[in-house]
Formats: structure tokens, sequence, C-alpha cells
């Protein structure tokens, strides 16, 4: 579970990628792994084994990230309310990941097998169950219950968000005001918790703890689009997952919705079938009517708003230490969504 | 989710049943009802009508009962925290069941299709979380922190004990020891947290909390040996559900350890190959034999010992209102177990 262990990034370290600002929070995350592995002694000694290799496989952390950066008061000062704060969101999300690993029947995430397909389904379930009960029971440890509370909250709307995306699953009656939905639940929220934790935690005003939390919401939304971009205009080698799985899966995603709206009525049929399942995915050839149609420019457009609504949340709070960093952060997406196209879009 | 709309009991309504134990928490269990039902307001639309799905089936609510009968004052006294915490424990429950019947692809539950037929595993799965999420939610809507944690490790130690349970599945090398840490994990500690929260939020003196959680722990191990023996020796129209599926899908409850400790070792062949998944269940050769060999009151005595240590767990408090309550259910449990011997065993 060591950080140092695993290789530096799967993206590229440059000021413009999330490695670059996650850089500076190499001492956090340091303490954020042995806070991590000191839980494991919480578990019963029968399942210790199962919720290590769950965490190993945890990715990004860009949850954590958004708790450290902002609750940020300087280099040097790693705060253990923040550290407990960032593994009660991780733990939550790692177990998000575990159960949809399980529903998708997906095989690989982050270059290993999934829990799901080393122990099997129902063991995962479980184990996904385990580490939601054991974040939660984190966020127990605070002195007033709000933090739970927050998290729980939150877990519940992340969840709902999942079941409106899998029963909308195979359809392709889905408005972009279902998508934002989906997104604001799924992801956004998620995001907003983690910036909450950090500026409450922190001890800052109220006002710049709902002005971090609005921020984290908008960078969620815009990540979540980001995401569903990666997913068809990503490369497999440095993404480390498999592209495509939401046109195979039948989820109407953003780039999606806007082909569909784009393609020449005569055309969309076939798309629509491929949706419901009922034709094998073309994903080559979705891909290539993307670019003709300049798909990925639209999407970037609709990172745009919800990064510019992320930095206006943080612009009364010019002076604040974490600022600078939580709007970085705002840069960083646009560049990788730019970096997406072929010619940067 | 009416409990008047419901038929009375489904089993018997004699005094040593649980339905006559029961009969007098009826307000208690009306004013739990009301307060699920207010619940759903809390849940995004679009799952309601999955989540109200979810709490009809919820079955005896011998969890809410044992913390108002843990925390029992009077029949006229229905205080809202027990109203809450009995809310906690059942959410937290009916979500481990909504997991359990995808997981065992069970079709049927209290006579209902189970969330994962009605709904599909992938919604069942989360909206097991989401029933989670918000029985976690309930409990920190408590003055401290102290509910919410001891209901997160609880919920951590009851899908441990599934987990070890699960990974043990199909396996024959299982011993009195693996199984007594399995209910241990999996039933006794709600068991346990739930005669607790009763007693805690009743204001009762530290010394009966800690006796109530004893008590809960052992009746919890003792319930769950009756609900092993249910699986073989109940009667289906009565219990509601398929018997044999423990045979069927390879747990090794007591009453098969049993089986295999007294079966002739030529015999125990054919029953290990049954429970392995190699051979066919033949579950009423195994039913016949248990009866041959009187495993029945084996069992018995077993449940008696945990009864025995849960009737001693409150025995320096005689005085105290919930005692005799508490104890009738042991007696009630005894007379279930002696109910299900052809001659009363």
């Amino acid at each position: 579970m060591s950080r140092a262990a695993r290789p530096a990034a799967t993206e590229d370290s440059t000021s413009n990628s999330f490695a670059g600002v996650f850089a500076m929070l190499a001492p956090h995350m340091g303490a954020l792994d042995r806070f991590l592995h000191e839980q494991l002694a919480a578990f019963e000694p029968e399942i210790r084994a199962m919720v290590e290799y769950c965490l190993d496989t945890s990715g990004k952390r860009i949850r954590p990230a958004l708790v450290f950066l902002s609750g940020w008061s300087g280099a040097n000062e790693i705060a253990p309310d923040l550290v407990r704060a960032a593994a009660v969101v991780e733990l939550v999300h790692v177990a998000t990941l575990v159960h949809d690993d399980v529903m998708d029947e997906a095989d690989v995430r982050r270059r290993r097998l999934t829990a799901s397909r080393e122990y099997g389904p129902t063991p995962a379930v479980l184990v996904g169950d385990a580490l939601f009960a054991h974040g939660l029971y984190l966020a127990t440890q605070f002195p007033t219950t709000e933090i739970c509370a927050a998290v729980t909250e939150s877990t519940r709307r992340v969840c709902a968000g999942e079941i409106v995306q899998s029963l909308r699953r195979r359809s392709t009656d889905i408005t972009r005001a279902d998508y934002q939905r989906i997104v604001e639940l799924k992801t956004a929220e998620l995001f907003r918790v983690s910036c909450f934790f950090g500026a409450r935690l922190a001890g800052s005003r109220p006002g710049f703890v709902t002005a971090a939390g609005r921020f984290g919401q908008h960078l969620g939304a815009a990540y979540q689009m980001y995401d569903d971009l990666v997913d068809f205009f990503g490369e497999e080698a440095r993404i480390g997952k498999t592209l495509g799985t939401d046109l195979a899966s039948g989820k109407l995603t953003l780039p999606l919705l806007e082909l569909l709206e784009r393609l020449p009525a005569d055309e969309t049929p076939a798309l629509r079938a491929e949706i419901a399942g009922e034709r094998p995915p073309q994903f080559a050839l979705r891909l290539r009517q993307m670019r003709e149609l300049a798909i990925l420019p639209v999407i970037a457009e609709a990172v745009q708003v919800e990064v510019a609504a992320a930095a206006a949340a943080l612009q009364e709070w010019p002076g604040h230490a974490p600022t600078p960093l939580l709007l970085r952060l705002c840069d960083v997406l646009q560049a990788q969504v730019a970096g997406l196209g072929p010619a940067g879009a």
C-alpha cells in the first residue's frame, strides 16, 4: 500500500497534470497511506487481506487531495483531522468502486484484477460494505456528529445517482438534464463534501466552508464530464483501463448524447440500437464520428462552464491559502481535456 | 408499509411465540412504521419506491423489538430516541438482507419477490447501500457520536461475519468454533447493539447497559442457531421461505455439522459431496437422518447454553423494568425450538 512503491503516476508529470499538483501533497498522501494501513488492524483478521487489496487499487486519490487542498495552511502542516477526513472520503469512494466493479462485472482496475474477480462477487459486495462501514466509523471519531452526518447523506446521494444511472442503462431516452442530475449525485456530491471537510476541519470561516463546498461540487461535475470523455478519447495505455465501456454497457454519457444529437437523422437508429444493446457497439466508428462532428470541443465547453462556476465560488476568497491551489486544479482539468484532442482539440 | 395491513403474524400467536411478546410492542412498532415512512422523503425521489419496497419486506423486526424492550419504561412511553434507534438497526438489517438476496440469487423473501428479482441485482446492491447510508445518517442525529460509532463498528463486524461464511461456503472443513465465530459476527453483533441502544438511550445505569448488550449477544447467537434449525425442521407454509437453502447452497450450519459428526463413517462422503456441490442435495434424506440421530435435541441444548448465558447477564438486574421482558424472549426462543420437533423434540 506504500505510495512510494507505486509507479510515479499513470498520467504525465508536467505541471498541467494531476500528478503535478499532487506532487506537493506527497507528504500528505504518505500520511494518508500510513493512516489507512493502520486501519487494517480494525478489521477482523479474516478480512484484512481483502481490505488491503481493495485499498491498493484505489487510484489517483482526488477526493483526499481535495480535503488536503481545501484545508491547506502550508506545506509543513499535516493536520491529523484532515488525514482522517481524507481516509473517510477515500474509503467511501473505494467502497463504491468495489461495488461498481461487481455490478459491471469488470475485470481490471488500475492494472490489477478487481476485487470481484480476485475474490468473487459475494465477498466483494460484502467487503465493499465493510469499507463503507469503517469509513463512516472513522467519521464518528470527530468531536461532533457533523462530519458523519455529512458523509452519510453524501453517500446516500452517490448511491441514488448510481441507481438512476443503472435504471437508465440501455435507454436512449435521456436528456442533458438527466445526465446533469446523475453527475451531480454520483460524482459532484463526494467532491463537494471532500472540499467541505477540508475547509471545515481547518477551521475556515463559514463563508469559505460553503464556498469550498460549492467549488467541489462544480469541479466534480467537470471531472465526471472529463472522465466520460476519456472513455472515448483517452489512451488505454496511459489511463490503465479499457476504453469504450460506456458505449458497450449502454451508458448514455455526454459524448454519446452529443453524438446522437449531431448525427444525420438516418444514422441515429444504428447508434440507438448499439446503446440499447441490440447491435454490437462500433467503438472505432463512433469515435471517428465524434472527431468528425467536433464533439470534443463541445464538451470541453461544457467542462469550461463547470470549471468557471467552480472558480466563481472562490471569487471572494482570493487571499485564502487554499484558493490558488484549488484554482490550479481547474487549470489542470481543462488542460487534461484539451490534451485528449489530437491537436489539443 | 402499515403494520396493520400485514397478516397478524407469520408464527402462531400463543404466549410462547414471538408474536405474543411483540403484541405488547404494537404501539412502538406503529411509531417505528410511521417514522420509517417519514424517512422516505429523505431519499431522492427517483429511488423512493425502491426504498419503500425494501422496507415493506422487512419481516419480524426482532432488532427493533430488542431496542424497545431493553429501553422499556412502561407501556405508555414511546421515547422518540428509541424509535430512531430502532429505525437505525432495522435499516442496517434490511440493507444486509437486500445484499444477501442479491448474492444468494434468492427469489422470495416474506412471500414477495426480493428487491434483486423485482429491480435487478445492480439497483438492489445500490439501494442496499443507500439504506445503509441512511440508517447510519439517522444514527448521527443523536447528540453524541457514540450511537453512530457503535452501529458502524457493528455493521463492519456483521459484514466480516458474512464474508467468513461466504468464503467457507461449500467447504466441509469447518469446526464448531468456526460456526460460533460466524454467528457471533453476523447475528449476535446487531442483537447486542440493539439491546445496548435501548438501555443506553433509556438512560439506564452503565452496569445495566453492559448487561443488556451481553444479553443481546447471547440471545443473538441462540436466535441464529434456531434460524439454522428452521431451515431443516421448519414448516415452509408457516415460515414463509424455502427450506433446505443452507444444504443447497453449501452452508455448513450447526445441524449439518452435527449430522456430519454423527453419521456412520461410510455415509459421510456422500453428505460432504452434497455440501461441496458435487452431488445434488438430498434434503428429505438428510432431514430424516437428523431425526433418526436426534440432532434437534443436541442443538436445542446448544441454544439452551446461549439462552442461559443471556439470562445470566441480567441476573443482577431482577428489578429493572426491561429484565422480565427480555427474559420472556429467552422462554419464547426455547419454546420455538422445542416446537420444531414432531413431539416437541
